[in-house]
This record gives structure tokens, C-alpha cells and sequence, in this order.
């Protein structure tokens, strides 16, 4: 059993991030989905196939940490899974973003198979929790894209594991998953994804 | 005769579509033209040469299947014929839109004659009606451009006749046509063209 | 002597299109003038210097075809007589916009001396008064800058006299001038200008 | 001791800054800092670490010229010097931003240790106080990025004793300082070098 006034705010949280990333362009069609952690064990997340800048209260169901649903007949998102076990590897994240905006979908099919997303020297890199300089280097694996997901959430916990400073992943072709301990320190996140992004891109419009 | 009330529903289904295209960019300087289906001989579609961000009730007509104008003096789109043709092709259609943004148009001239707009790997094609996978291809044709609609007409039905999976076409230099069961999906389909758009043109900007 | 309620209409209508242009970024840093004919004799036109998203109606005056203040203290813009030119050359021009893009500016700075800027083949060149096909050519000349207003007003005088048919020019490094027999025409032809600029340099962006 | 109203007032132009430089992505993910000047020994400045699209009055406090919090236990920005000793070199200076947009920080990153970021012939630099013509050079310093502000801040200091007359200058892969007489002014410059930022750098994409 959860809390329902808390789940009440959890799902305001992702109406509201859903309304901004909607608005940037960085949930287009019905893509991306969200999640905020309600307790231990459940996590409110976007129902499947909704139109992100429109989210409703009707829009945000429960589910426990294997992905389940509770006290719900809605069908979460298909990506359930990559949210909940980022939850299980980090018992201080209190939101999952994923978004899908162009230049995420570009840089991860630009990559060669194995390849990291990696940039350094940057002021923006200390927007990530931990992050004192803009002298380290900033590193994110990109996962090969596939509908089989209990299998990508079993990579993306492998991962995780060993490399838990890294603070998101990229899908080929897919998009951007991130978190927080908060949703607005979630948000931030993806902000300064974006920006780095399109930091890279224009750095290679340019100089070629 | 129509229902008028379904009339209305349509209609401003059609003005708020606008409003979203045009501050989308991408129904700029009165181009682009916008229909809904009220029932199996009727369409809701945008009169000739209005401003598609402050389309009011006085901007939409109803025109039958073979695009006549019914029970208004107005002159529909001039393009009506290609909305009409695919109302026929396409039963379960709901929705037209054509939309006419710079992506749509710099890419569709820089198509050699013949060939179509394809694309990959994409998990955004799976905004489309019935397809479940990034894994297949999705293929649109290039239509040129006439002011002979008509003809544009008779090709677009011959070609949807025999390829009636393909969610869309490009006319060069002039835009896209899309379409849906609903005007959301009809909407959803048209973020998803531009989506795939920018990706490409993107990619081409950083990789030549 | 002047209508004053046609004054205060016109000035009304510079101030929407002034929010309407710095929305878009086509009006940055106080740059940019706008005016609006009152009569055969009389134009309202902004003031120098002021914010073209937050204009009031303290921010339009009058001038005369000579561009002389008309029962006003104010200094009217630099530009004064690049306006008054338009409407001496063209009886039926109803309003005169300068805008001062990016994209302009950058497209006017890479044409050699003496080129034109050229389009063809646009649909979208329809926006246009007087063209009904996208198969023509659209021309438009760039002038070279100077802080010499006097001067620049004679050329574009006897430039329209013999090319009449073109509906606006550049000016190197500065941006567009364009108009319209009404305000809501201008403001189209600005935005197909805007509109056709972005997709020259896209192409080139690609292209190359 | 300083004067309640006036930093009232300065406080509030700073959330209006926030708004529209956030608005426009200037200002992501809780990057940049602000401040406005109170009197000949105060400024109001940005609290360390706030999202800048959402300040509040508690969001902005008091420094002396020499950085320190006046009847205050916030924190201020960790770049707080670098505002104050540009109003020690400035006395009519009435307001500083520090803005962090990704043409900013693309292009600062492009640029060769030593070399100048440098401009002419845009008619937009008459944006900048002073300036009269398009035909002069406008040139501004990149300083290297260091987490050593005191030091950053006494090379700054030093540079503009030398150089007045430039209106800004860049931190490498961090972004822009830039200042004015008013809050006005200063948002003025910096649309002002955003503008000519984002045509140095198109002119790049399409001329390579």
C-alpha cells in the first residue's frame, strides 16, 4: 500500500515535466515516458501511449519495483522495466526522465557500436550532483536499441552497477534516460544533457 | 446534408490544429491546408488563403467527396482535391493535414526524381498507425510539384491505391500530406514526419 | 492634417506586428522600424531606438512623404526615408516593414556585389501578391550598407521605378525591407522572405 | 547600509531578466548569475545555484564591491567577483549578466588561446553604447576557464582598465559577461552578441 497524497504529488511532478519537455521538443508524438518515485517500493509513471504535453491526472498510474501494476487496470509504459531497475540500483533517485529529442536520436546513431558519449571542459558538466569542475570527463554509454526490454533493463543494470557515477544513457536511435534524486534535480539533468548535445552537434556543423 | 453539429466539432478541431501548425512554423505565410471528415461524403476543410494560426469559424467549409463546395459560397483550398481523393482511398481516414515547413521542403528538393524519402532504425517510427518495431523501413514518395491538381490528384490516388501502408507523401518544394484515423493521430503523424526530418537533415549537417 | 483614429489604428497595428516580429527574432536589440500609411500624405512610424516587442503607443509618430515630424518632438527612425521612398514609388502600398534577422543578415553578407538574391521552383514564392505558380523566378537586390540614409533612399527610389515588380530588397549585414498594401500583406511577405531564406541556407547548410 | 526600495527594485529586474533569459536558453540548468547595481557600494545579486526561469525574491541578495553578503546568510553566486569588480572598474555601470548559451560556449570553445572573438561590418553593432556605424571592428576577449574566480577576476579586472571600450567578453566553454548602464542596456547587449554569435556561427555552417 502507498501513500495516495503522495502519489497525488508524484504525478503532478511528471504532468509538469511533461508540459516542459513537450514544449522543448524533447517528447514529440507521444514518445518518452516519466517516473517519480512514491516510496521504497512504488513509483508513480506515465500510462502508455499519451501525449506527453497534455498529461492528465487520468495519464499517471502506480507501479511496484518489479514493474507492476497496482491498484490499476492501465497499461504502464513498455519501458517500465528500464525505470524500475534504476530505481533498485539507486535507492536515492527519485525521478527517471526519458525523452526522445533529435539530438539525442542523432549523436546515439553517429556513435560506433560500443562507443561513449564523452565530452570535457565544459562549466555546464557541474550541473550534474557531484560534478565540482568542468576539468573531468563526463562519460554515458549508449545501448543498442531493441524492443526486447527485460533484456536492455538487465544490461542497463549491469551497468549501472559498475559505473554508478555516470548519470544517464542514451538508446541508438531512441533517446535519453536520466534521473535524480528529485524531479527538478532530474530535470536539470536533462537540461544539461540537451545543452551538451547540442554543444557537440554545433561543434560539428561547424568544424568539419 | 451533414450533421452540423459534427460540422462544428470538425471545425474547430481544424482551427486548433492550425494554431498549433502555424506556431509550429510549419504552416507559414497562409500556406498549408487543413480537412476533417464529418461523414462518408462530407469533409470539414480550411477556405482558400487564410492566415492557419487565426483560422476562426468563418475559415472552414464543407466540401462533399468530389471537393464541390456544400451549402457555402466560399472557395475551399485550392489543393482540396488532394484531401478528397484520400477521404476516398482511405475510408477510415478522419483527418488531412498539409502542412508546408522548411524541412519538408528543403528535403523534398533535394530528392533526385523517382526517389522516395526512406528511413531506418528510428524508434519514432512506431508513432505511425500499426507499425511496432524501429526495426523496419518506412518509405514515402516524392510527388512533383504542378498547380494541375487534378492531375496531382489522379497520381496520388493510383499510387495509395497500390501502396496504401504508407503514411504519407511529399510534393517537391511544396510541403507534406498526412493523415489519421482522428486529427490526433493525424497530428501525431505530422510531429513524427518532422521529427524524422530534422534527424535527417541533422545527420547531414554533421556528417557530409 | 491627419485622421487621428486612422493613426491611432495604424499605430496599433505597428505595435502587434513589432510583438509578433521580436517573438520570432527578427527584430533584436532595438533594431528594426515599421511603419504604417495614415493617407496619400502621412505614415505612421516608430520612434528611434525603442524595444520592438514592447512598443506603446508612445513609440509610433507621424511623418510626411518626406519624412518630416507631423505635430511630434520625437525623432523618428534613422531609416525614415527608406520608408517614405516605398510609399512615394508604390501608391498602394499600405505598410513598410524592416526586419533584421539572422538569417538576412548572414545571407546578405555572403552575395557577391551586385547579386541578386534568386529562389525558384518554391511553392511557397505564391505568398506574394500577384504570383500564382511556384515555377517563376524571384529576385531581389542587395544594397550595400551605409550610415548615409539620404543617399541608399535615392538608390532604392530608382531601383523599384525600374524593377517594381520585386517585392523587397537587402541590405548587406542590416536585413530586409519589404510591403504590402496591408499590414496583415506585409507581414506575409516578411514571413515567406523569412521562409525562403531559411531554406537557401539549410540547403547550403547540407548541401555542400 | 543600503536603500530597501532600490534593492527591491533591482531585485525584481533581475527576475524579469531570469524569465526572459531562461526563455530564451540562455540560462539552462541552473547555470549563469545576474546582478544590478543598488548604490555606489552594493548589488544585488543571484543566490548560488537557483533555476533562473523561476526566481523569486528570495532568490536575490545583497553584496558589497567586495563580494561580501550584506544582512544576509545566503550564499551568492561562486562567481560573485567577477560582477563586483566590474562595477569597481565601471562606475556607470548599472547592471552585469553572465549568460551561458550554447553559441556562447561553442564558440569560445572554437577559438585559439590569445585570439579575440572579433566582428564587422554588422549594421547590429550599434547596438552597443557608443557605437555609431557598422563599419568599425568590435572585438572581445576569451579568458581561459579556471574554478579560481579571485584570480579570473583580478585578469578581468586588469584587461578592462586597458580596454573600456569593449563591451563583454567570453569565459571558454562557460560563456558571456557583458554590462550596461541599465538593466535595459544590458539586456540589450547581450540579445546584441547573441545575434552576432549565432551569424558567426551560420555563416560557418554554410561557407566551409
Amino acid at each position: 500500500m502507498f501513500d495516495v497524497t503522495r502519489y497525488a504529488t508524484e504525478a503532478q511532478s511528471i504532468i509538469d515535466a511533461g508540459r516542459f519537455l513537450y514544449d522543448r521538443g524533447w517528447s514529440p508524438a507521444t514518445s518518452s515516458n516519466y517516473s517519480s518515485r512514491i516510496d521504497a517500493n512504488h513509483v508513480a509513471i506515465t500510462v502508455s501511449g499519451r501525449h506527453k504535453g497534455q498529461l492528465t491526472d487520468g495519464d499517471v498510474m502506480v507501479v511496484d519495483l518489479e514493474g507492476r501494476p497496482i491498484q490499476s487496470s492501465c497499461k504502464s509504459s513498455a519501458e517500465t522495466l528500464l525505470h524500475t531497475v534504476l530505481y533498485q540500483v539507486f535507492p536515492d533517485a527519485g525521478a527517471v526522465l526519458h525523452t526522445h529529442s533529435v539530438n539525442a536520436t542523432v549523436l546515439s546513431r553517429l556513435m560506433a557500436p560500443g562507443q561513449a558519449f564523452e565530452v570535457e571542459g565544459y562549466e555546464l558538466q557541474k550541473a550534474f550532483d557531484g560534478v565540482e569542475s568542468h576539468e573531468g570527463r563526463l562519460s554515458i554509454p549508449v545501448f543498442e536499441n531493441t524492443q526486447d526490454i527485460p533484456s536492455l533493463a538487465e544490461q542497463t543494470r549491469q551497468w549501472f552497477q559498475n559505473y554508478p557515477e555516470q548519470p544517464g544513457y542514451l538508446i541508438r536511435g531512441h533517446g535519453l534516460y536520466t534521473w535524480g534524486k528529485t524531479m527538478a534535480d532530474c530535470l536539470r539533468h536533462v537540461e544539461a544533457f540537451e545543452f551538451l548535445f547540442e554543444c557537440e552537434l554545433e561543434t560539428m556543423r561547424v568544424s568539419r
